[in-house]
C-alpha cells in the first residue's frame, strides 16, 4: 500500500496522474490518502500531519509525501526506510518527524533515472520522479538501488515547546478542521508539572481548565484537553476555539503552576 | 467493504488514521467514502445523506458513521445489522434512518473493551473505537461479541412533511453541491395529492412549476422536481436555488392544490 | 479500474451512489478518482482536466465521467473505445479531447436499456445509466452492446492558441490550485518560434521570463514556464500568478519576438 500526503488539492488531475503512474508500475498497489489539502508550499504543516499519522499505518506501507516549494531545483529526493515504513519525497524537512517517530531510519538520495520516468518534467517531479520510485518500492526494488546514501537530511523547523521553572511555554502549531487548536505541549510535560494545578493562557485569553472531552465543558467555553496526538489542545465546547480566538499557528500558549499550588 | 462517512474533514489526517487502523485489523478491506464532509457536529444532516446512499451500497457492505459531538461522554455506540448491510457509530441519531430504510434490524451496544483499541482518546473514538469495531465486524466477529442488545436507540430528529386537505407542508433538508434545495416531501405524497394540479411556494417564493430535469425549465427559472432520492426538490435551471432564494436548511415549501383544481 | 471525473463535489453522497452502484454490478473494480471538484456544469473545464490525466491512466481504464448539464434531456450518452481506454459519458464535449489524446475511437450511442438501472431518475443518469454501463463495461461487455455506432460527437469549445508571424496568440485555460495559469500554448509552439527570444504579455502585464521552475525566478516574480502538461503555463514564484493578476480563466496571453531577436 502506498500512502499519500501532498499539496496538490482535489480540484485537479495532479494526484490521479500521480496514481496512475505508480498503478502502471505495480498494478496491484493500494492507496491511502492521507492528506491532499496541506496549505500549499507550507512543509511544516505537511511534516505534522505526517508525523501523526504514522503510528496508525500498517507495516509495509510505503508513505509518499510531495510538499515541495523546491520542485525541478538541485534540491536532493529521498527514499528511506523507518521502522516497519519506507518514505519517498523531497528533502526538505517534511519526512524527517515521521521518520523519527518510526523509529531508527535509513535514507537515500533518489538518483537512479531508471527508477523515475522518462522525462521528468522540472515542475512536477510527484508525477515523475516520487510517484515511480514509490511504486518501484512497492514493488520491492531495495533501497540502496535507488541511490547512495543519504546523511545530513535538511531538518524540520518546528517550535518545541520550553519546560522551565515557571512551566510551559507552548505554540499551537496545527489547527484542525473543527477549528480546535493543538499544541507542541506533550502530555508528559504536563504530568510532569502536575495536570491539576496549571493555569493555561493562550494568547491573551484564560482557558477556562482542563477537561477530558469536548462536551465536559459548558457551551461555547474555552478549555483544554489532552487531544488525539497526546498534545495539549485548546478547543470550544461546541464551537470553533480558532474563531472565538480569531487565532491560529504560532499562537503562544502558557501552563503556569497555579499560585499557591 | 466500509464505507465511512464523517464531519472530519479531507484536510487532517483523522480519516487516515482510522483506514490506518482498520487496515492493520482487516488487512484486505477497501474502503468507500461516502462523505467526510458533513457540516461539524451536524448529526441530522450526516443522517440525511447516509439515508440517501444506503439503497445503493452492496450487501455485506459495514457502514462507520462518525458525527458525534458526544464524543467521549457517556453516550452509547452502536453497532447493528439493518437489512444486508451493518452499521458502527454513536447513538445519537445518526444511524437510525439509513438503518429503517435497509429493513429491519438489530443493534447492540458497543462495550467489549477488548474490540477497542488498548487505550482510547477520549476526543478521537472514531479512531480508537469505532473504526476497530468496523474492521472486526468486517473481518466476521459477530454482532454480539461486541456487547449486549441496545434497545431506545436515540431517535433523529428530522422533521417530517405534513399531508392535510389543504396539500402539503414541508421544508428544505438538504442543500446540494448545485444549490439545489432537496425537500422532505415524498414523492408518494405528491402523487395522492395529484402532481399536475398544484402551486408550489418555497418559502416567499413562486416555484415556476414541476418539470421533469432541470434543462426543460428556462434557465434561471425556480422550478420543482422529484429529484434523484425520490423527493420533491426546488431547483434553478441552470443556476443555483440557494443563492437565487438565498436559502437553506428548514425553508419551509409549500403544496398546494391550485384554486379550481 | 474505473476512473472517475464529475462535478458532484465531495460533500453529497452522490459519488459514493455511482460508485455503490458499480461495485453491485462488477464487485472486483477499484476506483480512481480523477476530480469531483470540476465547477458545477462547467464542461470545458472537465474536458481539460481529463485530457490532461488521460496519458498516465494504466492501459484497460475505464474512464466515466459526468459533468452534465443537459441531464434527463434527450442529449446522447456515449460508450467509446480509444487507444488503450475506454469512456463513458454524455456526449457534450467532455470526453472528446480525452479520446483523441489516446488516439483512434470508437463510439456508440447509450442506449440499451438493460445496461442501465430498471428506473432511470431524469436528474441523476450519472448513478442510473452512465455507472452502470462504466461497470459493464469493465465486466467485459462489448462496446456494441451498449448501443448504435454514435458519429458526429458533440465537440468541445476549447480556444485553440493562434501562430502567426508575429508571434503566438493564446488564453488561458486552466487555473489550477496553486493559482498557476495554464494556457493553451503548447511547446511546440513556442519552441518554433525560439525560446530564449520571446517576449510574454499575460492580460496586460509583462513577464519576467521564461524559468525551468518556479524556484528559478526570484520570490514574487510573474514568471513563464514549460508545465507539466506541455503548455505554457504563468506563475508567481513562491506565489499565487492568479492572485497577482487577479485573472483566470480566458485571459489572453501573447508570445512576441523581441524586438531585434
Amino acid at each position: 500500500m502506498i500512502a499519500l500526503l501532498t499539496d496538490f488539492g482535489l480540484r485537479d488531475h495532479y494526484v490521479a496522474a500521480m496514481k496512475g503512474v505508480m498503478l502502471g508500475i505495480c498494478p496491484r498497489v493500494s492507496f491511502l490518502d492521507i492528506s491532499h489539502e496541506i496549505a500549499a508550499q507550507d512543509v511544516a504543516a505537511g511534516a505534522l500531519e505526517l508525523e501523526s499519522v504514522v503510528p496508525y499505518l500498517p507495516a509495509g506501507t510505503v508513505v509518499l509525501a510531495v510538499v515541495d516549494p523546491g520542485v525541478g531545483s538541485s534540491r536532493r529526493g529521498l527514499v528511506a526506510e523507518a521502522g516497519a515504513l519506507s518514505f519517498v519525497g523531497p528533502d526538505n524537512g517534511l519526512l524527517v518527524p515521521a521518520m523519527t517517530v518510526c523509529g531508527s531510519w535509513r535514507a537515500v538520495s533518489l538518483e537512479q533515472p531508471r527508477l523515475a520516468r522518462p522525462t521528468v518534467a522540472s515542475t512536477f517531479e510527484g508525477r515523475d520522479r516520487f510517484a515511480p520510485a514509490a511504486a518501484w518500492l512497492a514493488s520491492g526494488v531495495a533501497l540502496d538501488a535507488f541511490g547512495p546514501a543519504a546523511l545530513d537530511l535538511v531538518p524540520c523547523r518546528l517550535p518545541a515547546a520550553v519546560e522551565s521553572a515557571a512551566g510551559i511555554d507552548g505554540q499551537v502549531v496545527r489547527v484542525d478542521h473543527f477549528g480546535n487548536l493543538v499544541t507542541n505541549i506533550p502530555a508528559a510535560a504536563l504530568m510532569r508539572l502536575g495536570e491539576a494545578a496549571v493555569v493555561i493562557t493562550a494568547g491573551e485569553a484564560r482557558v477556562h481548565g482542563i477537561v477530558r472531552t469536548y462536551s465536559d465543558a459548558p457551551d461555547g467555553a474555552l478549555c483544554a484537553l489532552l487531544g488525539s496526538t497526546g498534545h495539549l489542545e485548546i478547543a470550544t465546547a461546541g464551537g470553533s476555539a480558532a474563531a472565538q480566538l480569531r487565532a491560529g499557528r504560532w499562537l503562544s500558549v502558557q501552563v503556569r503552576r497555579r499560585a499557591g499550588a
